[in-house]
């Protein structure tokens, strides 16, 4: 798998943490359930079949039985992500979230119910968090072919460590910026004197226009001709095409002590790092991001029902005169998990012989480096 | 089946419509798929279940390729609404609504896309709104009982006219103010001279405290002594006594020709409507609205992909001089509706034996009487 | 001064603080300035004055330093209170609240900057919180009497122990539900067993129908025939005559330690209170609602630019399973406040000559009785 | 007065109008007030001064009258934009836009309210829109040098016509990524074929950091050693530095017709066409937005109040199948207008001889064609 740094690509100032990965944020895990079968013309129910569920667990303990604080931020809201009101209101994220295609939310989202059941939340109600992106011009999408068992997988084999990418999980299917997109993900360390935390982000790309995409700055798309790349959406044949297509689910962790107000503005710095890369957020696009913190702890107590526990709970919160350094962290891992899921996916082929083209890593680096960018 | 009006309680100063009813608005259909079956203990996946679907088709067209404006309001949001965020964006309602318990949120959502497809939305995504109350205390909810299959009955089943209310539905094992509770609808039509428009209310209601239960005011609630009343929530013994439990669904359509913006007005009120009958939004509720407009139609061209249609499309909008009766009528017609859930709900047993009892009709009549407000 | 449990009227279940004031918060100080000058007919500039403002500092020790956690909430958004957008970003209100009438929100705002430069902000910038409503009825609102002297006076003048209610501060010239409203406060001390904590509740009173208005649930405002009422907005003739006209705005404080977001939560509660006396949200009617915390402290670190304090700052915050009671307090609170405001205020005649009476204390409590509902 | 333009800078792939100004929307009028006084050190109440008002009038009716469609967008709410709850609520913008510093916030609220009473809304209320962002660095900010008069001038002389940028009116005394800001403009006409509308920006800019900062995306703020600028906050002397000063008020007009939903949408893309250059909304900045609609008029009915008028008002909106070029359009028309406060801005001596330095053309233009950017 190559990765953006591995092209000589580095997006911002800061320091990425050991995996560049979601990963970096101590507890993070990821698992992913990858449905690739079949090729040809489509026919519904049976294939060609290209797509998956991601899921992230978002600390190390049990995230049924203990949350942490969260947030969330809306760009555009073309897309479904369930479970927002509670995270909203509540200011906590509990459970796991899922990341799968448009028309199999539904069956994540049970799945992750009776997941939460199964470890013992059986007298309470669960609302999970389900995240989609369309990925209907290379899977069967309306064939269903997410099953529980799928969830279930992404689930049991989540883990910390590197993080795969690209054509995975839930972006297995995915189309960005007209090249393949999927899965990407990154991280920034912040130098000890601001506090020394990790922000982590994971990302599930599937929008944008060729024309509109920026790598570290660089006009990559509108250099790259469209005899060069061919995209299941058709080719912008024009820097004024529209493609009007999209959606981004982005995920931003960090060990930071944030309140839920704090994780909200850094899931709103996760959109600035999409437009840095050329998201405009069109119309059809659902451009969403969450973020949470697991930098508090010990928060079981708000999600229980009933008045048995402690009346109160302690929690630390980043002086909002050291927030500056977390938002902008935020911004650069959101670009570079964006970049990354671009550079990592591998070309695909999905219903009636769509390809949708890798981004083409020689003319990448020629582009940044003409620009005066590249870093070898 | 009793409703309120003909125990002699009227609210507030308004005309309903015909039926009272949420179907008073021409073209606005609901169905109920209703799942009741065995009795005794609790074997998760056998039993008992007390559960069901109820869809609302929001006009007389085909809901999945024509949307109407629409808008919602989050009073506290421990709930589950899927599709607020593209509701919100687009401004647009599409499809239909479904009304389900908590853990079949899922299933319903899925249902939904397939029915959309089935009709031949094959080539775009679906976004559906499926709402949810939590039944866990008459019915296995753990179970996962409500099947596909419902959700397309209660969709098949969408009809005008007469609305069954109480123990039906998406309301089947719901509970409210610690009585039996469950789906409620009501109606207003406003004078000629404001605009003659009708708006109706749907509600699936399973908030609330007994002690804070008001019926046109008059607080019936704490008048009624413990040992006339169970629950399955355990009995509220004292006035503070916060059972913290509950949520209610909220639904407002009206055929005045309303904008996005407006609609979003209208579902604010029908949470002041919930407050008058003593919901107060405890911790645990979700008490979530949406609202429509049938008044503005032919808008397929906002929902196509692609620019083919036209490029713009006219609208009407009631003056914002004229909107305060339709603000009232919202708030009346919600307060009714909720009402209306209480007085036609049947007592019902469900899980362990677990009783909700119905709001004893003859001393509500009694208190309500005794105050002053009874209408013979 | 009367108050509504002077006269017998109790609202709710809860049990107030010593003062049943918002002071009853430890370290919240209120302070008013009323002016009250001529008579007879309007003449722009000159008279008649029926305005003032009214000021709250939110804790005991120097608001402009030092910042607490708050919310705010939105039930209809027809009026201007500054500095929400920041109170909402950073979940903190910082400085001091002032209330005013509409047309005088500009020179409360800037005069309250210069307090806070006063006392060494002069190196940063000032967002001030200053809400309004309406008092053109009785006030000549277009003379701009307000002057930055009588902001500085309201501020110097807050103090805590009893809050002077009705004619008075920001209330002077407001009308509610038809009668003379204006300044009202009230509060609830919850049990030991369930926290202890105290939640105060001040209002700006302005809003309402007469046929709207419901004391302790009893249809007060449909039982006063028309001949015993005047008000400067004409008299309601039917009961659907929509007055469409008012406004409120309401202070929650509590001792409870909340973050950010469950200071939001409680000023949604304060919307329900209102909505139990009978606001409806017409549409011209801004009702909007803040809450803050006293219970976590020591947040300077947030308010200061540049990096020179502590990185983080511990916090406390209600376990959300015991935090139902302040929701319900809160609601309590307001519904009390707002009956305060109307039984406190007394008959005044303004501009023109017109006259906005005081809600008939005879009456209201023989209704009142009449219902059930009297407390002797 | 130098532009991106004229320097050979093209940002995006659209055609901007006649003026390349937010006055190439119809009827759209600026007007500025421009107060420069004194040099040397700080004494408050006499100088220096260096702030100033800006006035926008939405369309070329009598806005005191007649509302247009709007919606706003808050990136980061670090500022004050008073008048938005109502905004918000009623999508309706009526009356003019006032930019200034953030300590005359206040005065000029007022002198808008006067302005419209002046007019005759003696009858009702006024809830005037005012942003700011904050001068102090290079002004007597806290010396409340803006006055009544300012706002009126402003007002009065606004008109259609080319509009001056840079250090005028309420961009006055303003800094971007550490150089010398204020006002800019640009505009975007799109195709016919997709409308042929024209969408405007007027940018007030006053945030960012230096390193950040990317035109046309050639990161040029990394490129100009700290020895080629001065900044009064001090230079930034290493990549990450986060300054956390700020602030950006960005306004969007249009003749397209929209929904009050659809403005909002707009805003949201100006938000991130201020991303591209470089703003990350860093926790002090206040990042606000607000866009409307010229292409529905006649719509005074909504903002009467009784109800004399029509019931009904018709409209028009763009099919949302053609609203993502208007989306686009919003996008580069706010980064060129960023882009032209900069380049137009000249170097300002403020309070203590504070320097900040125009942003150096020679270097930008080299910086730019290095990276084979620059259109000759």
């Amino acid at each position: 798998m190559t990765r953006a740094r591995d092209l000589g690509i580095r997006i911002g100032h800061g320091r990425p943490g050991a995996l560049n990965a979601i990963t970096d944020v101590p507890g993070v895990r990821v698992g992913h359930a990858t449905l690739i079968d079949g090729d040809g013309p489509l026919v519904v129910g049976r294939g060609p079949v290209r797509t998956g569920v991601t899921v992230v667990v978002p600390h190390d303990g049990d995230p049924f039985h203990e949350p942490v604080f969260g947030g969330s931020f809306t760009l555009n809201g073309c897309g479904q992500v369930t479970g927002l009101e509670w995270l909203r209101e509540s200011g906590l994220l509990g459970g796991v979230i899922g990341l799968t295609n448009t028309h199999s939310v539904g069956v994540v989202h049970d799945a992750l119910i009776a997941a939460a059941v199964a470890v013992g939340l059986d007298d309470t109600w669960s609302l999970p968090i389900v995240g989609e992106t369309w990925d209907g011009m290379l899977n069967d999408t309306n064939g269903f072919h997410v099953r529980p068992e799928h969830a279930r997988a992404a689930l049991d084999g989540a883990s910390g460590g590197p993080v795969a990418e690209g054509n995975v999980g839930g972006g297995t299917g995915m189309v960005c910026h007209e090249f393949k997109g999927g899965i990407g993900t990154a991280s920034r360390v912040l130098p000890g004197d601001v506090g020394g935390w990790t922000v982590g982000a994971l990302v599930q790309t599937n929008y944008g226009d060729r024309d509109q995409l920026r790598v570290d700055g660089v006009a990559v798309g509108e250099a790259l001709p469209v005899t060069e790349i061919s995209s299941p959406y058709g080719i912008s044949r024009s820097p004024t095409a529209w493609t009007d297509a999209g959606s981004i689910i982005g995920l931003i962790a960090t060990d930071a002590p944030l309140l839920p107000h704090q994780c909200q503005r850094l899931a709103a710095r996760a959109a600035i790092g999409a437009a840095r890369v050329g998201c405009y957020a069109s119309h059809g696009s659902g451009d969403m991001f969450l973020a949470w913190s697991t930098g508090n702890r010990g928060l079981s107590a708000h999600a229980g029902e009933g008045r048995h526990g402690p009346m109160t709970v302690p929690a630390a919160t980043v002086a909002d005169s050291w927030i500056t350094p977390l938002l902008l962290a935020a911004v650069e891992a959101t670009e570079e998990a964006i970049v990354n899921a671009l550079v990592s996916a591998e070309t695909m082929t999905g219903v009636d012989g769509a390809v949708a083209h890798r981004l083409p890593h020689d003319r990448l680096v020629e582009l940044v480096d003409r620009a005066g960018r590249l870093n070898r």
